[in-house]
């Protein structure tokens, strides 16, 4: 590996002040289990009644921990539960040596913390295809029980990150019936998504008391307009993961009817999202792309992401270049209804095509004057129908090319 | 512009010494539509008789030129026929104007050629969204038409260039009951397919003698072999057009069983397919990837595609790494039938994964080595049934960002 890429331009000014959350602990520590001189595995225990659901890759050729989570993330909360991850190998494509990993580990983290083996979650990210070295991550597990503590959710972030240029943690915090409810979540992620070391995880926690199927339901309708809606390179992960564990701790019990707490915690994983993205490899740029006029909010989101995924665009974007033509292009490849005759575009405020034309007010410079921010906004109305989505991307630059051309040597 | 692009390291030798084909001729001039000292425009004539074939994009952006071939593909072919291409502005996304465009040119070229307007067919390449000075074109039909020398085909292929960094063209000649047949085309592309300068024309010539539902059948099945095999960067054109022409002047008439007639225009059609590979915007190394033991053909080609269209692979292969899991995250997120512990990997002839695991033959220098190669070749083999694809690409460079971040400035 050539040196530590240099810190994203995008990232925020700090890491934001993370709450405690009631019923959640967590310790880190550096077991080396492929990184020298940093911390990388992280345990997070949950108190008896957590509620836990998940959202999971659907990649055909997901980890061997992803298949072990998706089996219990249905189970019993009686017990409480634990999440152990570990970066530098993600223990992917390793066969039924994987599968023997992730018993192993489950099994003495059960009976170090004194929980049901189908009570703990695990989670590796890093390079696949290498046989994991879990025997150094038992050997620390002691150690982790010992150091457990309700304030070290910032060392958590760090310790889960790989080629991560920062950490990445949100937090809300909103009053349900005169009373304050917190969630608090971190994630890690800055390719979507390279498999070797920048798979998205994301864990997120909350004191709510939330009956399980109704958290599971809420992660996933909020997963769709959040962490499915972002993009860095068109690539998925063989490992992506996203917990959510409600502890019930603020005496809050939450319905799924409960519109403040669904948007308290959509705006923590949007946030999450956007943060991922900032750390796509190689970005400069932020890019949102709104899409309206749709004949359907599916096909809003298939154009939009055909807009996103757009190497040309992505490129176009990193020169700063008011490419509008490539636009229109993503767009007709989409594979989703348009008129190229309705289609119209604008660069931020500015109109730059109407009605399959470019707009007679336009000026070049306006549209190149946006391109030189650093957010940028495309917005596209197709003129058919109702149907609206909003994805976000970052720019293609050369520093995607040198991280990932020249990745494991 | 930033000056022309230099030599791809993957073009041919030398320009392919092309026959002359009975029934056909060509001339180019330089109408200034935008390019300055350079030919810009080409013009063949076709005989009375000849049978006409194409496959068009399926973008739903297609410009008016598309539309109008489309239009015009199936009609009567007693009168012979004429194709007018231009580089240097697609007309695509020019709305009414477009149309207007095309009709223009297709009556004043009817007029100066004496042929129905509706076996005019056209097609424009270069920027988008901007008016087309057909005028210009216009301007130069009759020198177009006092030029006209069969033995114009190599300086055709100059005048359709774009982004391109050297012509293509490809020819067979096959023997059909003791009579020799003649193919010869010519291609334009660089991309998988910018839409500003880099959609993909090509047009091919036989003088044998082919009935032009016949003459379809056989185009659109090899393009599914051929061009729809290729990927550059996943982007598609809105103006990708290909036009087959069959003078009959050999005197040899080929009908749908002909396998020795199909076979020949099937390596023409794959070697441009090829070539407009070998001048992928950046691309320092051609990649072959054979897909075999998928469930069917098709779900070994969504696999290939995904392989081939992965930024994470492209920039590996840049990069000279031999980074299998990369192949396996692709597999993953292709979203075709794949059982992970089933797969087996090699590049070239070097075993890399066997059965979802590293191979214990493999060694990484073995894979190290074969990347170093100019021609780069994956096998993946699903173990699930009979179906298989092989696809082409190439790799994903700086040139590549050089080329589309900083193209119309």
């Amino acid at each position: 590996m050539g040196g530590k890429p240099p810190l994203s331009p995008l990232a925020p000014a700090s890491f934001p002040d993370l709450p405690e959350i009631g019923g959640v602990s967590f310790a880190t520590v550096a077991a080396g289990v492929r990184y020298q001189g940093r911390t990388d595995v992280m345990l997070c225990r949950l108190a008896p009644g957590t509620s836990m659901a998940g959202v999971f890759t659907r990649s055909s050729t997901r980890s061997a921990a992803v298949l072990d989570c998706q089996d219990k993330i249905g189970g019993d909360s009686e017990a409480g539960a634990a999440i152990l991850v570990n970066s530098g190998n993600a223990n992917a494509f390793t066969g039924k040596h994987g599968r023997a990993s992730v018993e192993a580990v489950t099994a003495a983290a059960a009976k170090v913390l004194d929980l049901p083996q189908e009570r703990i979650f695990t989670s590796s990210t890093g390079v696949i295809g290498e046989p994991m070295k879990h025997d150094r991550i038992i050997a620390k597990l002691e150690e982790l029980d010992g150091k457990l503590s309700a304030a070290g959710i910032s060392e958590a972030a760090e310790a889960i990150m790989t080629t991560d240029t920062f950490p990445k943690g949100s937090t809300v915090t909103v009053e349900i019936g005169g009373k304050p409810v917190k969630i608090a979540g971190i994630a890690k992620g800055s390719g979507m998504i390279a498999p070797d070391m920048a798979t998205m995880l994301v864990y997120i926690f909350t004191d709510a008391a939330v009956e399980r199927s109704v958290l599971q339901d809420m992660v996933s309708a909020l997963t769709d307009l959040t962490f499915n809606c972002i993009t860095v390179d068109s690539d998925t992960s063989t490992s992506d993961t996203l917990l959510l564990a409600a502890t019930g701790a603020s005496g809050v019990t939450v319905s799924a009817e409960d519109t403040a707490f669904i948007e308290a915690l959509r705006t923590v994983m949007l946030d999450l999202a956007h943060q991922v993205v900032k750390d796509g490899e190689g970005a400069s740029k932020f890019i949102e792309i709104h899409v309206t006029g749709a004949q359907s909010d599916a096909d809003a989101k298939t154009h939009a992401l055909a807009i996103a995924n757009s190497p040309l665009i992505k490129t176009a974007v990193a020169g700063e270049d008011p490419n509008w033509g490539r636009i229109v292009m993503a767009i007709g490849k989409s594979g989703a209804a348009a008129d190229r005759d309705l289609i119209s575009i604008w660069f931020g405020d500015t109109l730059v095509a109407e009605k399959g034309w470019v707009a007679e007010s336009y000026r070049e410079e306006d549209g190149a004057n946006h391109m030189k921010g650093q957010d940028i906004v495309f917005k596209v109305d197709l003129g058919l129908g109702g149907g609206a989505a909003t994805v976000w991307t970052c720019d293609l630059t050369h520093g995607y090319i040198a991280i990932n051309a020249d990745y494991r040597s």
